[in-house]
């Protein structure tokens, strides 16, 4: 039988492709750069960002032909978004992590200085990127209210704003306020945007497309609060990092802030909402791709 | 009798005010980084490339009534992606700079990781502003080909590919086309946007544009080779760094590869072709802004 984390694994790969074409070409006297931004990219990773864009952009009906050449180019931009934004937390002044998924970091292979210009490379390639997306007549109009999402989810008031609090407060505990803050923005944020742009793209209702935020909002924090669960349940192996980093970090999660019960009835309640919100939607009833997508991110069975 | 240093120091003022407005509020849990964004941008700076878009913009015609809806967010953009630059290149990693005229850079006021965020906040905020533009009946179709204009000239074949040579070049001698690409790319690819994006927003024809691109690559190439002489030749005062520098750090400049006399025939070639070039403009004459901007620039007067 196939398993959603199987499909999953096999959409990955597709999008990895679909992404490669949109990658800087490693010519001219630029060319280190233009390699790490490409290893930068090509480094793992799930791809749950752009899977969840072409999900939601399918389930709201997109047109198969555009897909090519209105959506990829955005389907390229998040994973870019998201790939710098590993690049910089992995630096020296930052996380100074030397590995990520097993590979060195981009900055432990090509340089700290190098680090610091790949993600450059990468945030600016990413809008580059999509705006190379083609509207036809039947899309008119799609494409710079897509852009405009991106660039907020992913700025100061997005994505930059979740993580320039975590910096500020390392090493200090976290208000739970602060918490949440962090984790719907620095995490969340490029999730709302993935649906978001998925739905504008397909030509969705604005009414949906802020649903379609919401929901992605739940998704995040569940995604997010699992994950302090697990540095405490999980074991080394299925996490590939240490368990009880945490705790010994001395860092404020879900689970020191609320305890354990707390924390799964949470990530409980908020994959139940999200689930029940998707439900109404043409991708959200069972066996859909988009609900089991959303259900297998949150760790549920739909 | 008022000069022209008298009216950029005036235009500079103004372009301050108009731009501030983009800035992001310093409010809420990332007020930090919001901060170090606005610092970064309101510390000093003869605001140059949105002076230069300005000019070409009202030069070719630019609608004063759409000047705050339309041109504005590119004024914005092009000096936030200036200062990101600055603000990256400051970077212990890279040029490793506590003082930029005369106050503390960023990352020195901030720290380190807020110095990699505030840049990469300011990349962001510079296409979140610049999606903003609106455009009007009269001006429709214009903001997408300026976007592109501007993602493509601040990324890895443009800005970010120049720094990049130079980075992996810092301690080396450079070739003569080496030097020529990470002048082209590191200074004048920049002047070309703000040249480029301001012809097309005031809507000229794409012949107009691409020799905007070509007098502002040499507008770009002049000043650097200016700066080479005057490494050599100013005054620690008027420059604001010691003079011999670049002598000093054994670096290669268009001086040290072609020597002095040369060098001072090139700028006079080079912004001989620019003015030319622009002569047959409506902005290019003698007494007109467009090109007593540009002839300062170099050193001249028209």
């Amino acid at each position: 039988m196939k398993t959603v984390n199987d499909e999953m694994g096999r959409m990955a790969e597709e999008i990895t492709e679909r992404i490669r074409r949109f990658l800087p070409s490693q010519k001219g006297y630029q060319k280190t750069v233009a390699e790490a931004m490409t290893y930068s990219v090509l480094n793992g990773g799930k791809r749950v960002r752009p899977i969840l864009m072409l999900l939601t952009y399918r389930a709201f009906g997109g047109p198969a032909a555009e897909e090519t050449s209105l959506l990829d180019p955005f389907l390229a931009a998040i994973e870019m978004i998201h790939s710098y934004s590993l690049v910089h937390d992995d630096l020296p002044a930052m996380d100074n992590d030397r590995f990520r998924r097993g590979k060195l970091t981009t900055h432990a292979k090509y340089g700290h200085a190098m680090g610091i210009l790949a993600g450059d490379g990468l945030l600016n390639k990413a809008f580059e990127t999509a705006l190379c997306a083609e509207e036809t007549e039947h899309t008119r109009g799609r494409v710079i209210p897509a852009l405009r999402i991106l660039a907020e989810k992913a700025g100061v008031y997005g994505m930059v704003g979740g993580q320039s609090v975590d910096v500020e407060k390392t090493g200090e505990p976290m208000s739970a306020d602060e918490l949440d803050f962090v984790y719907r923005l620095k995490t969340g944020a490029l999730l709302e945007a993935s649906m978001q742009v998925g739905a504008v793209l397909a030509g969705a209702a604005p009414e949906a497309v802020k649903e379609m935020g919401e929901i992605a909002m739940r998704v995040g924090l569940a995604f997010q609060i699992q994950d302090d669960i697990l540095d405490i349940a999980g074991t080394t192996e299925s996490l590939g990092k240490s368990v009880g980093s945490d705790e010994k970090n001395n860092k404020t999660t879900y689970v020191t802030l609320y305890g354990m019960r707390a924390s799964k009835e949470a990530v409980e309640n908020l994959s139940d909402e999200a689930l029940t919100m998707l439900a109404k939607y043409p991708g959200g009833m069972r066996g859909k791709p988009l609900a089991e997508l959303i259900a297998s991110l949150v760790g549920r069975t739909v």
